[in-house]
């Protein structure tokens, strides 16, 4: 199913840029999208003062825009190489392929298929993986394909490798670890950098690693919490996108933290996959710029 | 006491600019800037699309800027006029003086006078005005000069009007009302136009007008909240400029809620005044955009 | 499906009690309990000082308690009686039965059965009512029945009985309006005094009645909110049982604050649910104590 | 200065238990209350499922109990002793003394003061010790004795003796680490078990030691926190009493981090100052029940 646009909503065409700081870069590119009539929707701009780094997303709209999709990458290129600017176009009328990674835990796969039926993102989810054949019912339910490639430490190479040729099949541009109790190889993860989210359940850097509630719960924080974050060869290490956090008391019990961070799970999962589907995420140094 | 700016920030320059919205308006106002060496710091824009209308905030630094202070203005005027802006010029080097009111509540004031202390903002305080002489006590641990206005229905006008001059006088550019109890005639606040910061103890709309902790806990809600909002002649009806939450539960008295909705206040107050004094703020249609 | 205790949770009893406060309550309540050698598992209370009223909620494992679950309630009546207290008395193992009215809008709906499903609660949930057919397709992907009584002016009074002659044959202890855009007559919320919850979308007492989303934008508010309270004869004023909020700025259309406002009906909507069911909520002069 | 009782509150005394858990702990300490006619104001249990053990705080009026203060302890002693309980019995009477430990950062020793002044705590605040003459300016302001203790490799056993004889000589009850950046010998410690509060400018276990915010941002963390612990001889891993979060962005810099971290430090340890002030705190386990 493809989640429509909103109502009204006009196609558009995203910048994400990034180069070394100097005067006229905002003049540079608003000039660019001036010249050829395209009316800017949103801009955002931000100066890492201490690395001296630039980084803008500029989206505007195509109605009037005198280039052609195919033509502005070839005619920003230009300014791009004066400037040695990182840069990625993307335009709104193009659907991403978004593939999910489960194991046993329900809750977020739930909220994500509950979000993508009801149409709240502009996303297609041609597939569910897991290693274990337990949420299949779930999928069943939404009426999309679950694929079981189950895992032991021989055949987790193999494995790896058939689930990539999958994706790559079904055209899956980013990849939702939605509790997947895996950890993906430095192989796999080379293949979609930063296009493979994490939701972790802790708030890091506090419990990376297996059982955060039940470390939380030995400490006695008063707070617990939950991150998303692209996957990197290191575990729980990557570039977080999104945080939050929720009160807990002496009387929770380690499962009633689990309960409590399950939502917390859903949301931060949730608000990440957003960010990145509308192209909001510049990642520099291990860390991400949101412009949301 | 003069705040110091942060160690290492350069002065520089902000503009804030709204208009009807049309293609070219971020080019032309960065091209101005960067055609004359300008390094932008910080820049942000808004389009309202139901309005269309435009907002911006740009601050650059003024190190390398090939233009005076005096010759900025002149110069931009072109722009604004071909345009149609509204626009405000702001220097880092023009340090605003604020004056802040008050009655028996000390929290807000030893609050604000703590972080002018400490230098968190960049200010002068040159007096605090009341209708009780209850507070001197603390404008005297601070060393700022406290005058105090008895206000009864009678005398209100003329002490209205001998504020005014006293705030004329001091070269005031900011009025704080620091749970001040007395509503300002429509009068006083026309010489002050978004230059009048209120705390109001509610989360409005909700409970607006007198004893708002009372109200709410009759009411029975879970969560209380404080508003900062400018001034106008509507009561609590003025631009917001900032609101935040605390929660509370069936245990808590009113003296309870007071107790913590002060803290909430002083915060939202707090981040108010910060706001207004950054030029984060612009004013439209009882609205304001806070770019920060 | 009914949800299964936790894995270890022991069979409980629950009373639930408010009466004037006095010396001696809780010393007689529960040496009421000891004398039987039940152990308390969650003991709370608390007294309404400006009202003299004591509330308790006293919950213990009945494993090895003297008394059978039938012969508690003739046991305990002569304490009740002596100290003129109004009372409730619940078995963990009585599973209640839960009816969902909804709408057009599927969010919460939603979220109430993926809780229900993933076991999250003790319940039964035997039937969807809505005035529309729209959302049948959900109804049916969790395989729970779906029964539409389109309602006109006309037809509102007959459509209602009919309805109630459906909840009294499904055993409905409780009702759930997860967005149900009617408004239950007076007569209907008389059948189920208390046990009628309802979710609106604004963080109440602001902004009650219709489009509360689109008045929060126009009022230009920093902060949306939901509500979540037992249904009265008086609209959207009703007792109390959850709310929560989330920030928003001058960003965010009223597109986004339904979208965001979406998350925190969820959450607010399936906290109120989960009191509920566990015997945690004791009414009183139109507020909610919460034993959590 | 003493803070007075809110007006009207009764005195009261306080017990604070903790036993292996068993049937009737609650209906005897109730018991033993009632049978002396006093009024239970506030009850909270808690039982540690997974270890056995109870937990309590009973606080009830004096007013009409018949038993003298002196008499309560003797008379209790046999409850106590019966169930093993380790107590502790406190007078809403007694004014706890509290000395508070500040280095070179005022934020949360104006916080502290300013609360004191107003008198929103029942304490008595007798003297301020530093390792820098810094901040005697502010005590001036409030009129609080300052002692400066310069501390060296060399001569900090030495230096901590005299203050240990200064707080002795003042009869202290409670030391609140206000950003006290020395570390406290484990024989200083021992001194005040359970009764020496500090502020650490992260959220525990995340950013523990030395400059927590300049962490926080190199990790690129999207919320940043504060906690307030007893100090045990582990530095930074005694028992958590409160914590609490602040978003942050892309945008903020390090300075940021701090300046929005102080807000967040002096919520939270004033919050936990006013816990054990009320005698809401039970330590068990390096984790704290907060009967709050």
């Amino acid at each position: 199913m493809q989640s429509p646009r909103p109502a009204g909503a006009p196609e558009s065409a995203t910048l994400l840029i990034s180069c070394p700081d100097q005067p006229g870069l905002v003049a540079a590119v608003t000039s660019f999208i001036a010249s050829h009539d395209g009316n800017i929707l949103h801009l955002d701009q931000h100066v890492d003062q201490q690395e001296n780094v630039f980084f803008m997303r500029v989206e505007w709209d195509l109605t009037r825009f005198k280039l052609s999709p195919a033509d502005i990458a070839p005619a920003f290129k230009a300014i791009a190489d004066k400037y040695a600017m990182q840069w990625q176009l993307h335009f709104s009328s193009d659907v991403p392929r978004m593939a999910i990674f489960v194991s046993r835990e329900a809750h977020c796969l739930y909220d994500l298929l509950s979000r993508y039926t009801a149409g709240e993102w502009r996303v297609e989810i041609p597939l569910i993986i897991s290693n274990h054949p337990h949420l299949e019912p779930v999928a069943q339910q939404f009426g999309i394909p679950y694929h079981v490639f189950p895992i032991t430490r021989e055949t987790k190479a193999a494995q790896e490798q058939a689930q990539l040729e999958l994706l790559k099949a079904c055209g899956i541009d980013l990849i939702v670890l939605a509790r997947y109790m895996q950890i993906l190889s430095p192989e796999f993860v080379a293949e979609y950098p930063n296009r493979i989210i994490n939701i972790h359940h802790s708030f890091l850097p506090a419990f990376p690693g297996a059982k955060p509630y039940h470390m939380a719960f030995s400490r006695g924080v008063k707070i617990i919490g939950a991150t998303s974050h692209y996957v990197t060869a290191d575990l729980d290490a990557g570039p977080i996108i999104e945080q939050d956090t929720v009160r807990i008391n002496h009387k929770d019990s380690v499962d009633d933290l689990i309960r409590k961070g399950k939502d917390v799970e859903k949301l931060v999962l949730s608000r990440a996959v957003r960010y990145h589907l509308q192209h909001q995420v510049l990642v520099y140094d291990n860390k991400t710029v949101i412009f949301a």
